[in-house]
């Protein structure tokens, strides 16, 4: 039980955001490569690279496979990624005439960044589906409370006077581009991953082509023409689109924490935090944390950037920095979204106070 | 003479990029704000705002002044913004019957962010060639040199055999995708900024839409139905993009040193850096720079994505920050795209050495 | 189960660090915000807030609390931090009388940083042994192999001939350095935090400089002359050396991955980790760790940079930033060095392969 | 004339600080490394490595040479470095016969980073003095204004009444410990750097260490027992310094913008910022200015932390990306330092408003 914050049994309270964590987990990514490993085997067959037959009884008994997870955490420890110590397990547990018909030609970059693909496959729907919501939930603000006054400050200092709805607008119009991003960006992340040990799918004698259809064709997902192995940049580009979100979610929450002080009182949010000292006060807890959130994507992205650099076929340097960055940054702006959701459902009140 | 690498008498060898760094140049900004103030005063006429031959007077006027540049430096330290200094300038320099035709209803956000975007203008096409012309290179090289054998390697160990081909293949498909990203992206940047003090074109009484039409088609730029002030996702976005792309070219830059090494001896360069104690040296200049540009894009990028935080209808502190660190990363991104050529262009020798 | 790569049942076999971890774990912070909030109790009645056996009273009851934790997680979702709901189950847990002798002038981040603080405690000499125990080991690789002959590579390229004395002394020596620093900063860090609501301990009538003596006494902990609330470049100053020592391990890393290549051949560490689909491989498994971490350190300090612009008397935003950033560097850096130790451990030989 | 902020036409009415720009300048640069070349041709003489007349009047045809720019800008395009060129020319000024008493022995990173080290050996002084300054300000200030009454502000909300005093506690101490950090640290800066080619100076037959005793005594620098070319802790050390420094004062200028807030009205700055559109505006710049130059400082932090992975004996591409980041950050916390000193000066009202 360690300190990581979207696991922690109290700061999970403020962090955890468990619709987005669910297929980033560790017993959801091994049922994904254990799914990528199964329906390989079944693109063996269907390329003919093995016999049909032989590749079903394969990739069922890829389905039956149970895991030795102390065995996992040793093979990781040792090389560097689960993958070898997973296709053991898979191959003790299977018959040895239908070893030529599991992992023969894959590589653990292909099963592991694949297994993410599939993670992702679940969530940018989500995520878009957050950003609809909250340009709804914004939308019925304007409606509700747009022509509200409030006085327009730039540089912290009262300028002129707007409306709620001049206001709110520059929250809401930024959603509908993150939506455009996310469809344009789409396609170029749900690619297969599949290249076998050095990228080239050489190693399957002229069948690579045809097991790569094959495999993307089941896994529903795009098939490129090459491994991405070595070609980060829809991770770096996944990477930045999810700061980019929270920071207009930041943006957010910094304009309700500033409306929400004493003296400015252009807001009036529900549900407001206590305090062990001051049980009078109500802490704009939720605006802050969209802050938080906002500047710790901003802190992890240029990770996903550093990582493009990545060295010739496979860099172990460059993947594994992924991995201490990339989910981190999909539950920070999957919580963010909804957190943002909240707070807007929470005013109560929104504009300049009554004279 | 201060010590930035761009415009440095020596590190500027390495480090500038003239035909990058002249539209983001001090003369070129000033003479872009200024022809942002005189098309503004056009369409002040247009919109019927100002009577047409007043908007054009002012407009001349304009496009006739020049600045006192020590007043507009101190104008910028009182102010935070040279636009204020820069329109007390404008209007000294014209009768004062032009003044209602001058600046009336704009804002210096409106002014500087707009000859930002006037810059983006000539460089987003600039960056689209250099792209289109490091592809082409990659091609050729794989036409002429993509059959000769390569150690494939990962975890930096040696792997499997592969071709030249394979291994350039991975430099030069990430840059097709550099280039959709950019189509994508361009709309949501070539957009006017102009909203006036607080965003809202109010001032101008029921005219400010068609001012904003008439100057957008003045100006050539897609007209937002609202201001940008406090919305910076599409510079966030610009950034990320260009992050990406240097390091794509970091990661090209990182294959060429490497393979550079003796030992491995995969790549001959020629042009290589000598040794000020070891004149026998033939240092990958060119390549090492590609991996520290990476490296430095990487380094900045948050900067723009912490500046979306950006406070009500406008933030000193965040747009003051994009000052500080989107003009070096299209500098370094753009010389990272002409470095990256030249280095193709330096290959005298690729692939395995003879045995 | 999410992916926390500390916790995480393979991963963890690359990135957890049981040791580090262990005073940062919910558990232990729990434990030790109790402590707090016992001695607190006790000092009381030491500096005659309160009679002296109640005072001891509250504490034992304090002591023999527990906690239910879905309570704390819903509290920490409410109040932004944990510490009013915790309270609330303290005082629960005890008499009427006794309450005003719990938490009576305290606030919840005397308790959230002295708890961390007394984590800080346990873990810097823990960090000071591990470099003394690396220092050694390098030391010891000099003795056995410091004179065998090295190609020196200065820009990725052979230069002149040097010693492996001469390369590991670059490694050993900044851990010297890292010790002297650890040293000067500890007494800034081993600070009690106490201030109460605002900062000020002005609650306790006069006796709030005594209680804070008697508490600081407790705790074996610095007695500063203000609480360091708003004032968070202690922790800053402990993120940067973690990068630090981090960035040296990493450059040992970066060093092996480069000496272990085939055609380089200047290393042969035992252990190299397997291939799924090349068995023959032996990958420098441990020495890419360090460069990971380097990198993620590297990635995550402006993060508590940062948390330091903390606005007024406290922070929400700055403070949670710091709950997502500082446990990850400290777990991160406290794992490189344990890695550092193995893998120079692992060294089988080291110097210019034989002609 | 690019976009550089700090030698900026108008942005350097903001950003520029002369006095900390001054030795690192191309110029102050190019004659810090003439007089390293100078002293060591001497300090040949010293150790006798030459006979002492002729490394006199070596290092008097260094002292009177003078340099063609554009050969050097050349030279650093080639060589990533420009100190070949510069060797070069000074050989070309030099009868041959005096040759041998010219950069025998060193090379191209004992020349720039001894010139950077002599560059700090001004700078260093100049913080601790700006520092000091500020310190003695602030006392000022709560000597005048400390029992001013003051609205405690926690998480954005008015928590208890507190004092000017307490407020200003908070900007204050942290500069004591800053001071006491830099004093620590200085003594691990200023260090000769000279190694030779591979950091060795074994070239010099066993008089490589008299050699570097007597440079390191000319120049009034530290004399470590070997070259610290892949070892730069130090320098990331400084970087960090330079951020927690800037962090401080960002604290500073954030809480100064939000208690100028109409509303709030806690503090009254003269010579508040003009706007282009409203004319009655007093825009706090310097105190945001101040929230600009911490969140810039942390950006450009982690860039020097990742040059500590610093390859073999000398990295290109670490070391050129030290030459991005370390002058900007000093320039920026150097002007950091004034502006705040500016902004403590131009407080002509602070504390709650009167009823």
């Amino acid at each position: 039980m360690g300190p990581d914050p979207f696991t922690h049994p109290w700061l999970g309270g403020l962090f955890a955001d468990e619709e987005v964590a669910a297929p980033l987990s560790a017993q959801a990514q091994l049922a994904a490569m254990r799914r990528v490993e199964a329906a390989y085997s079944r693109a063996l067959g269907t390329a003919g690279v093995v016999e049909a037959g032989l590749a079903e009884r394969a990739a069922a008994a890829i389905e039956a496979a149970t895991f030795d997870m102390a065995a996992l955490r040793a093979g990781t420890a040792r090389d560097g990624v689960v993958v070898p110590d997973l296709v053991k397990q898979l191959k003790a547990q299977a018959e040895a005439t239908l070893h030529p018909a599991i992992h023969r030609g894959l590589t653990s970059q292909d099963v592991t960044d694949s297994a993410l693909v599939l993670a992702l496959k679940d969530l940018l729907p989500l995520f878009d589906a957050r950003l609809a919501a909250l340009e709804a939930a914004l939308e019925a603000l304007i409606a509700e409370h747009g022509d509200a006054p409030l006085m327009g400050r730039t540089r912290m200092q009262a300028a002129l006077p707007v409306t709620v709805a001049d206001r709110v607008e520059s929250w809401r119009a930024p959603l509908a581009d993150h939506r455009a991003r996310l469809a344009e960006m789409t396609p170029r992340l749900m690619r297969l991953q599949f290249g076998g040990a050095v990228g080239t799918r050489h190693v399957l004698g002229g069948k690579g082509d045809a097991v790569a259809a094959a495999l993307a064709a089941a896994l529903a997902l795009g098939n490129p023409p090459k491994a991405w192995h070595a070609m980060r940049d829809g991770l770096g580009e996944l990477a930045s689109w999810l700061s980019l979100v929270a920071g207009t979610l930041g943006k957010i929450g910094q304009d309700m924490a500033l409306m929400a002080q004493q003296g400015i009182d252009e807001i009036r949010l529900s549900g407001g935090g206590g305090s062990s000292a001051m049980p009078h006060k109500q802490n704009p807890v939720r605006a802050e944390l969209l802050v938080t959130l906002a500047r710790y994507t901003a802190t992890l992205l240029p990770g996903m950037h550093h990582a493009l650099v990545h060295e010739q076929e496979r860099s172990g340097t460059g993947w594994a920095l992924e991995w201490l960055v990339l989910p981190q940054m999909l539950i920070a702006t999957g919580r963010a979204l909804a957190v943002a959701g909240e707070t807007v459902a929470a005013i109560e009140r929104i504009g300049s106070p009554a004279p």
